[in-house]
């Protein structure tokens, strides 16, 4: 997987969980990456996640609808890996407008720029199994309905049909992941908004209680970051594949039950580990809750030969190693700012 | 169907085309009707699609999303008839970020708003056939995949996941209507981006050549007003059908050349009629094309009951005759202002 020596690559939101990963990766491959990140409080940007390249990628900090700060970088681009976004779904429940406007009015506006400067470029964009809701069949695939159950999967769905619109158009070249539950080294373990995985991590690393609401026998198919890269970088070097969709989960299916006991066996230290605790599942969660859930592999393993590596086991421990070692970049951040007041999106004209 | 007597009811859009016709049914009918509409120019609203009943309406002007300007009656309503947006599918690619935020901004500011205000009330939402794209099977039922092919159709699908979301959350009772071409009185014949049914109503009645792109084979179940009214009114009336999608289209497909040939028939005056143009089809409106669509009745015949009545034959000539009574009122308004300076969101903190 070498396609990307000598090429000019784009990363929104490199400077997140994801991103970073993939930057660094494509650094390796000999790649010239610019990130462009916001660093909007609250969405895992960490200067820290780029250390091991800092000195060979240019970072732009920059929002990815404000296409004026990174216009020559984005002219060059031969791939854009999109991966700007928030993922917070319960924080999309209380802020929607902003979640709005970080999810879709930017995406818009990024696109329409792409349209005009880089046009020739693949684009790949990182959309969220969320966008399916409750499942109707198992294994979802990528003909599922999309049918969210909180607004962060709506405004994740109208920036994935952006890009698939502008596609089938014909005006650019874009491809879209559907990512499942991701794990590994550089999430934002000091936001506890973003996913349970993120929480089970922080709990392990702490030998404190994991908890597990209702009987824990939903499945999920929790995917390691690196076979998330491995993807990206597969859909990015494949030519035609123009306005397609792929699924991307982990190697198998497992309970969550299972994850908190991997979980909680990982984290044994000097004789100690996090005991699990169960409870009830509290309201506000089980009306967000989609049951079930993991990807069909048929599309991605058929039409990109990309097949995830890492067992969930080996996964969690390197992930609970990489924290051991650089915790204190992650968990000694300061706990998630107090959110500002609601957010408003305001209507104004502007000279074109 | 007379389950409104008395019932308070908010139409929301209600000085435009369909909200209109809906709100003259609704005091024939004995509701207390409330009309909330913001009067953006080019979305169809007019004072004198109202004449009739003029002074048995509240009218509001203000935008769906303003909600403090609108709060009394909607803390009164029983059943809330959501209609407001704009429909153009072409001008949402000239300006999309107008489009984002007229039919996807201010929807979410007004949902969020019902939750607090009027929970208990049934909230019916003008969705649209456009959300389907190009149709993958005829005819198109509700489970027909959603892609939408303009920006229009991406913003009605968010907000029509917004009330879908919120319904199966139980915070509110949502029904959504997916309405194909509806045409008849109060169309808003002055603006040319509507709807090509539009555009062959004015050509009819000025007897001016009706044009027809390509063969004309292409297949559409235009819909006249009134049955769209009598089907909102069952959704409305029908008890249990929280998040539940109906898609309303005419009684039998015709093709385009069909249609374009009974405008020609039906515009004769004094010997004179509008001759049929044919001419090849301009790529920018091929790639918008979304070739056959008519919808499946039978969900909506099974459920609610609601059987479309009107023969496009007679439901032209009823519209014609409308408009050469009143037409002063459509055509005598000014042609479509000049689109102003493209729109942009702007993201700004205030206090809740």
């Amino acid at each position: 997987m070498n396609n990307y020596h000598g090429k000019r690559v784009l990363v929104t939101g490199g400077l997140g969980f994801i991103g970073s990963n993939l930057a660094i990766r494509l650094v390796r491959n000999g790649a010239k990456v610019t990130i462009v990140d916001s660093r909007v409080p609250g969405c895992g940007a960490n200067l820290f996640n780029i250390a091991p390249v800092a000195s060979d990628v240019d970072v732009i900090e920059a929002c990815v609808g404000d296409v004026e700060k990174f216009t020559a970088p984005l002219k060059e681009a031969d791939v854009v890996f999109n991966l700007a976004g928030e993922i917070s779904h319960s924080r999309s429940m209380e802020d929607p407008e902003r979640d709005l406007y970080l999810n879709t009015v930017t995406q818009l506006r990024f696109l329409l720029a792409c349209r005009v400067h880089c046009a020739g470029a693949r684009i790949l964009y990182a959309s969220t199994r969320q966008v399916y809701g409750k499942p109707e069949y198992l294994p979802v695939d990528e003909n599922h309905r999309v049918q969210p159950i909180d607004f962060n999967g709506v405004h994740k769905c109208a920036a994935t049909q952006y890009h698939l619109l502008l596609a089938r158009r014909g005006d650019l070249d874009c491809r879209v992941l559907r990512l499942s539950n991701v794990y590994g080294p550089r999430m934002a373990l000091h936001l506890p908004q973003q996913g349970f995985l993120g929480v089970y991590i922080c709990r392990a690393l702490n030998r404190e209680p994991i908890v597990v609401y209702g009987a824990g026998t939903q499945l999920r198919d929790p995917v390691h970051v690196d076979d998330v890269v491995g993807a990206f970088l597969s859909a990015g070097s494949a030519p035609d594949l123009k306005s397609r969709v792929f699924n991307i989960g982990g190697p198998h299916p497992i309970t969550l039950r299972e994850i908190a006991a991997t979980a909680a066996r990982l984290s044994a230290r000097a004789g100690e580990q996090s005991p699990i605790h169960e409870l009830p599942f509290p309201d506000h969660l089980l009306r967000m809750d989609i049951g079930s859930y993991f990807s069909d592999p048929a599309r991605i393993e058929r039409e990109l030969g990309s097949i995830p590596q890492v067992e969930f086991e080996d996964g969690l421990r390197d992930t609970l190693s990489y924290y051991r070692k650089h915790g204190g970049h992650y968990l000694g951040l300061a706990k998630q700012p107090e959110p500002p007041a609601a957010t408003r999106l305001a209507y104004q004209a502007i000279a074109r």
